[in-house]
């Protein structure tokens, strides 16, 4: 069995029931104090007890109303909504740790670049370089609708409009100010020497910031830039930019080829095979036996919801998945392209038979779209080694059943068997989040898109009229 | 001497020496730590030991350009530059303690109201009800420029787009979500009761938002509304909206009149003469005797700098105060402007002379447009025990002329004193921010304009066909 590190990352959301469709309903389950400061800062004690490299916290502006063309679901099942703002947990939890990295998801369609730069260098500041973006393009349709930009870019267009959003960022974080313009020399009186603060003086075609950045330089800079985008475009979108790539599958056949285009992409885009980590989604349901496992698993399965499960499948796929027989074959009219969209995703059904929606909902109700791994610790180390050298991940992205038993489970019982095997660390270097990942410095290497907008004294000398 | 309570609230800003221009330079100055979390930790222990009502954060998205026409004297005095996001410092310090409020400003020009109601419903919710909404509607016109907005509105047209702002917020936070909307019930499986949550449907000139509020209700749901505009415009607009108002100038004659203004305003829209909290800005030079506060102040006026403070005053007024010779009586062409808004601002010099600009700069260099208060613990008391008497404002919004040294004598000699007389409270009820301002509940009171968008069991039956 390979010795490759197995690097973790946790998957959580400003919700009830992340990923677990219904679950909030088992008597275990305390997602629902996602609104107290509590619950994040337990969550981050207990990921740098597990010694995670990172916290990554999805988001959606808008809910999910594809199921029976209506919210109602959504709203009863707490299907991701209410949803609060991902950015705001990140400074409470930063106070109680030292190590753990944060990824915080937001869209560049909500929000100009500028103030948003200004936004992640701060969060870069206040938790000293541990800071990683997740940069989304799409959103529901229901989010854009209520900030006026129903219909204005397609989807190819809109991954333009990041491109473009990204450089207006790596100009005002790596090119504005120089290292070494801030002096805070209070003998001289000069805190900052304005010859080394530069106005980015951008105009594209989306933006135009002609002014300087606002904050002096944090200590990454730009923060470790995480993507999740599974399309074409945003395969490409990753290759170019993508520092931790997310990405969910139920197994290796299907994330294996992935994990292999996605670092084709980055060759192509003059960068390393291993310049961006890749983690894949999964959920771990370990207990100390395999039977006590397999009881666990059952025991949440039975607090599901297939109804929630649907709401947010419907979300996803952008078909409606309400009004059909859960039992019946999905054969016939609509339910062709249902039965087309689960076999693309999912393979074919193990028993040779169409998938029904309670196959479907089913698959869905633990850990949305990636496997879950159920068994003792050593079973569980045991397939996620196999996952690792079959599909080249990095590692992965963890989604929990329960909060907080399933994070919990993962930390007390399969992170020792993981550090035993010697794949997992078992103290933190003192770092910023991108050194975690690349043990190569706070900042960006020069072979990133991003590392050509720096000024250095020579780059700003040979500008000058 | 009256025994009217005094208000303290605190004033600071995510940057480096807010209101003292140059006084990083003092050898005691640590404002310069404003990017670490500690600052900001121990800043809120300190207030929170003081009793203080809340934090109130200033902001600007912009640098000072206005002197000689360029940004590299604010640059090299870090004249409010570099400046960071506000918001982000509120969890952590929500984190360490239980009861201090925090004033967060945030410009209704900078962020669509659908993600930023998100935003405060997330704060307010982490904070367990302790946060205010600093509402600005201008901005530097250096900051205009990077997103994109410059020449779009004018002034006042800018209070009518916050006047639907408000109006989209208002919606969201009050009339989208019912009280009872949240069952949260495990046995029948219902989270949220979908006929008792509401698309807000608004239609706008500014703005289309139909959807739901993403967010559950929190503790107020309207975040307390805090407004610091002097315009005419601006009074008006915080007579409708405002709890709180800030004020600044620098006597008892200029800043008394303002109050009567205001709070005829507050009449004018149909509330209270004492539905909103005002302070009044000042800062506060105490030591145990007055020799001894005297001398603190003049080490700290030597260590201020004229030119930093010229740069916040060329700003504020849009005048160019650079190129004059500071010893000057400031008359004739370009400075009768300066010399008439000097006057308009202070008054008439005390010599009977006129301004000249070392003067203007002597007088902003600690605590910028507001009195500092020099003295013993009784003088410093006695003197804002005569301001509240004067001018009928409720309390002060202390600026600090160095961190952390200026507000930890407020708390450590000032604020005993005060208790002593029985005009500061020695404990704090567990309570809210709004209940804290006017003991009535965590909730906008009925005759607040926000109030109108509230939804009832009664009101949605109302509406059906």
């Amino acid at each position: 069995m390979t010795q490759r590190p197995i690097r973790l990352n946790a998957f959580d959301m400003n919700c009830v029931t992340h990923q677990s469709p219904g679950l909030w309903r088992h008597p275990d389950d305390a997602s629902w104090r996602y609104k107290d400061l509590g619950y994040w800062l337990d969550l981050a004690r207990l990921l740098e007890r597990g010694r995670f490299d990172a916290l990554f916290i999805a988001d959606v502006l808008g809910v999910y109303d594809v199921y029976g063309g209506s919210r109602d679901a959504a709203v009863r099942h707490a299907a991701q909504v209410p949803v609060g703002d991902p950015l705001l947990t990140v400074p409470a939890m930063a106070t109680v740790t030292r190590h753990l990295g944060f990824g915080i998801t937001a869209s560049t369609g909500f929000e100009h670049p500028y103030p948003f730069a200004r936004r992640m260098s701060t969060l870069d500041h206040l938790t000293k370089g541990r800071v990683g973006w997740n940069v989304v393009t799409s959103y529901l349709e229901s989010g854009a609708r209520n900030i006026g930009l129903m219909g204005q870019a397609s989807h190819d267009e809109r991954y333009d409009i990041a491109d473009e959003y990204l450089e207006v960022c790596y100009k005002l974080w790596e090119g504005s100010w120089e290292d070494g313009a801030v002096l805070r020399d209070k003998g001289s009186g000069v805190f900052a020497d304005p010859s080394r603060v530069h106005a980015i003086e951008h105009e594209g075609r989306w933006f135009q910031v002609p002014g300087v950045h606002l904050c002096e330089p944090s200590p990454q800079r730009t923060p470790v830039i995480f993507q999740a985008g599974a399309s074409a475009r945003g395969r490409r979108f990753a290759g170019r930019h993508a520092e931790a790539i997310f990405t969910s599958g139920p197994t290796t056949e299907i994330i294996g080829p992935l994990v292999a285009d996605l670092r084709a992409e980055l060759e192509a885009a003059g960068r390393r095979r291993e310049d961006a980590v890749v983690y894949t989604m999964a959920t771990v349901v370990v207990d100390e036996t395999s039977r006590g496992a397999w009881a666990k698993h059952d025991e949440l399965r039975a607090h599901g919801s297939d109804e929630a499960a649907l709401v947010l499948l419907s979300g996803w796929t952008g078909l409606d998945l309400s009004g059909h027989d859960l039992d019946a074959p999905l054969q016939g009219g609509h339910q062709d392209a249902i039965q087309s969209a689960a076999t693309a995703f999912l393979g074919s059904h193990p028993d040779g038979r169409p998938w029904t929606l309670r196959d479907i909902s089913a698959w869905a109700s633990i850990g949305g779209r990636g496997p879950v791994f159920v068994g003792s610790p050593a079973e569980v180390a045991d397939e996620m080694q196999h996952w690792v050298e079959e599909t080249d991940v990095d590692g992965f992205n963890l989604a929990y059943a329960i909060a907080p038993g399933t994070m919990r489970d993962v930390v007390e019982l399969l992170v020792p068997e993981l550090q035993r095997r010697g794949v997992h660390r078992t103290e933190y270097e003192d770092s910023s989040l991108r050194d975690r990942l690349f043990g190569a410095g706070d900042r960006l290497p020069e072979r990133h898109t991003g590392a050509a907008f720096r000024r250095t004294p020579d780059t700003a000398a040979a500008e000058l009229p």
